[in-house]
């Protein structure tokens, strides 16, 4: 049986639009003489589609929708479809995560997902219903097992601590599946793809069975997803891998399948510029923006979000913008226009010192007799922030926002001012890993895209004379490396200081990150790379108290 | 029997705290010859704690308190205290939501929360394991069926459709319950005070049972808690109601219970005042505030926040901001004046006139040959955010945002503008309820507190000559109508323009709700008053595509 793994990009909520990308796919796998197509997890209506599947009106159209894909491809090969499906009963959630097959103009058997993340970024028992029981998908002398993403998440065998009590892979192989097939929508993360080989190929082996995976690929917000959809032969070895981060239509065949080759290079630094890339391009284009405007301070930060947004929309429509103030040395400006030329995008130099003047002379009657302080600094940012959102509004192009995961994390970034922007394109990526994708790049490109000395200077945010990041922060290896554990690995102080870092560094740290939360509460949708990103799966409260 | 029904504001973190809030109501019950007390839902965390809940430390943490709380009660009657649990099994999540016995000194049974809820502003099943089983406290000859907050529910003759398939009261009952008790948090809305009692009331009819019900007050966050907890006898008469809003020891008597009197005036416009009032209080107190800023346009939003702010903290930690720019007219400027005059709270005037100056020129020659537009009213706005925010940074005040729900709604409003400050004060409030709060505030107050003028004058953003807000949006209550459809009762477009409004109004008022999804992502916390706000229960993606 040779089964297609139809890997797109949907746009959330563009049912019509996504339907045409599932109709291509359906054709391509007809031609490539595919007996069946598998779509991702709720492709219909594209993943993730959040509070859209609380307007019934919403999910009723999409099953019309569903109804006219079915007709459109009644000469090709049966297709599974992702979509919110209305839960008849009078008890339980509204909806269940459900696939169905179009099969000669009709829609035919539904097949529902059991196990509902609801953790991180995913919040399912909001929407969905499970399912519980197996659904085989009895084809062309096969006895199909279908899972829909988070399903195949819960092997015994494979994690140490289930979420769930239940498996439905097992269930599926005991009512006689002898293939498992499974829609998912799986957000990339660092180190992700191979937890996910390793996984899906050891259930395959346990169960001596072939597991085929559909993922989507393409930005979605904060998410990113990388697509590589994989199917495995009955002894667990890859013998089909969609690409990542691009479209594919990914033909498997269950019988005859050849081991193919491991995957190309899946280093961070590689893994995380092509996941920005694509994040970043498909959210400009998704909200409907062709060009975008960076603020350019000669940093790292503001170079490395350039060249991303550079790669992912192309040089000419790219604007960067020079905002010199009198902290600001003459470096810095040689180091953006350096970029700026190495990049081949535009750029515009508005000088604030006027604006300073103004803004502080307004003041000056209320902060009589009060020392300068953090305040002159924020309101220099926040000048910046005004003059970039301007060029945005009055251009139409989105603001890119330039901080990076470790000064967001302990709150080193003025609210509403160097904050400001529609997508924070580095948001999830540490100070130590935008240095090391930096030189990746210069090393990969076969040319120097980051200039040297915007590598090798401190870090300042040039807000006052001879600053540097330092004055007001550990060493960049340090303060990460804390942060990582507290965020990423859960750790309390106690059990950092216990691995051997200095108390009132790590107390200090771990009072920014808290103290800060203010900030993140009204920062941009950012990128999300790492497995505990801000955003949509980090909610924390803000008025609180917490010993430290 | 007498239970204590303690009726306090934790502070959400605060384990020490809210443990000598425990002890507190304890010795009261005690001292008022109460055989049990009873907190509110993880009362010793405070709801809702969020992601804190995820440190495992947190939780540990949470036990050592409860253990030494338990000691420091040896004296006193039994209590019940809310917190979370860890889950002891190699699978499910994390947590319980729990309640346990104090008594003798110790730590007695423990309870467990069985309905979990996921939807609007509530995650629980992002951390907590439902539990299965009725769940009975034997005391002093009673057997009282232990229950917490979403437990009560569910009750089949009460709602038309179930979010779950089983009532533990139910469950409770067959178990040989005599008595409910319920651990709650249940925030406020207009209106749920009275369906909360109902409920109740008639659960405690249908069963034969009285029915304890602890609520928490307070504000955490973007949600406040209105107290009010809740006795009936088995008749389902109410025995007794905590105060609203406040604190309370509350004694009810089982079997002695006499029925009290209806609750006051529950009028929307004074249960609005009252939470608003509560929740700006709580949040700057509890964010570690003591002042607060408000930038005064003279119109009805900047008034009633001021307004708010002053009967919270008291007018002396108030400070009105007047920025008035060239487009400002004589009688804004007079009524901001006045309107603090009455509220006694001091101004400030800094004019925004060379601060726009200063961006203009900057600005003029990238905006060469470009006609004026939006770009330059936002410049405005954004000046503002920056002086306001400057005088928050300097002083150590909270700023306090003035924008209403209707252009939240339909993002009239300036991102990293208008939209600056830490709590967004009227955010759930429609353009027509601010003036119907501001009226009745005139209207019982014994004195005019909002100005003549300011009731009575068109609404302008005031930032282009002779601007109103009707040159932009349709009339507000046309406008609130439309919304308070759409966004609370879930109306697509045909069905409101089925009731009867103009199509094209009905259709570019919804296109503004979703094409301003962005600048509610990054919008300040707002307090919630109706059944749908926008911020923590509000989950809308940015980047996608809706049919209209």
């Amino acid at each position: 049986m040779k089964i297609a793994l139809l890997q797109i990009n949907p746009l959330v909520g563009d049912l019509s639009g996504n339907a045409r990308l599932i109709a291509d796919g359906a054709c391509e796998a007809g031609r490539q003489g595919a007996d069946l197509a598998v779509t991702p997890e709720l492709a219909l209506v594209g993943y993730l589609p959040r509070d859209l599947l609380l307007s019934e009106a919403f999910v009723a159209r999409s099953w019309e929708v569903v109804a006219a894909l079915a007709r459109d491809l009644i000469n090709q090969p049966p297709v599974l479809v992702g979509l919110p499906e209305p839960n008849p009963s009078d008890a339980g959630r509204p909806l269940f995560n459900t696939a169905v097959l179009l099969h000669e103009g009709e829609i035919g058997p539904r097949f529902r997902k059991s196990l509902l993340p609801t953790y991180d970024v995913f919040d399912e028992d909001r929407y969905f219903e499970p399912y519980h029981g197996a659904q085989i998908l009895e084809l062309g002398g096969r006895r199909l097992g279908i899972s829909i993403c988070e399903d195949v998440w819960n092997d015994r065998d494979f994690w140490k601590r289930r979420r769930y009590h239940h498996d439905p892979i097992e269930e599926l192989i005991r009512s006689g599946a002898d293939a498992i097939v499974n829609l998912s929508a799986s957000p990339f993360s660092v180190g992700k793809y191979r937890r996910r080989e390793e996984m899906l190929g050891s259930m395959a082996r346990k169960h001596r069975v072939p597991v085929v995976y559909v993922n989507q690929f393409g930005g979605n917000d904060d998410l990113v997803f990388d697509g590589r959809s994989l199917a495995f032969d009955a002894d667990g070895t890859p013998i089909a891998r969609g690409r990542s981060f691009g479209a594919d239509v990914v033909i498997c065949d269950l019988e005859h399948g050849a081991a193919i080759a491991p995957a190309g290079d899946v280093s961070a630094e590689s893994e995380i510029w092509r996941a920005l890339v694509l994040g970043t391009g498909d959210y400009v284009r998704k909200c409907g923006f062709s060009h975008a405007v960076v603020g350019l301070s000669g940093g790292i930060d503001s170079a490395l979000t350039a060249a991303i947004a550079a790669e992912a929309i192309g040089p000419d429509q790219v604007l960067g913008v020079l905002m010199p103030s009198p902290y600001s040395s003459r470096g810095s400006i040689d180091d953006a226009t350096e970029l700026a030329t190495r990049l081949g995008i535009r750029t515009l130099t508005l000088p604030i010192e006027p604006a300073m003047r103004a803004i502080e002379s307004t003041l000056a009657p209320a902060f009589e007799g009060r020392p300068r302080d953090v305040t002159e600094e924020n309101i220099q940012a926040r000048i910046r922030g005004n003059l970039l959102m301007a060029l945005s509004n009055k251009r139409g192009a989105l603001l890119l926002t330039t901080g990076n995961k470790s000064e967001i994390s302990v709150g080193y970034c003025t609210l509403y001012g160097d904050m400001s922007g529609g997508l924070a394109v580095i948001a999830d990526v540490p100070k130590t890993m935008v240095y090391r994708i930096a030189r990746w790049l210069n090393e990969t490109r076969g040319r120097r895209m980051i200039p040297e000395a915007t590598l090798t200077k401190a870090p300042s945010a040039e807000l006052r004379p001879d600053q540097t990041d330092q004055d007001s922060l550990p060493a960049y290896d340090v303060l990460d490396d804390i942060l990582q554990r507290h965020i990423e690995q859960h750790q309390p102080a106690d059990e950092i200081i216990a691995d051997g870092f200095d108390p009132d560094t790590v107390r200090r740290v771990l009072r920014m990150v808290r103290q800060s939360e203010f900030k993140r509460k009204q920062a941009a949708p950012g990128l999300k790379v790492t497995d505990r990103a801000f955003g949509t799966g980090w909610r924390m409260p803000i008025a609180a108290k917490l010993e430290s």
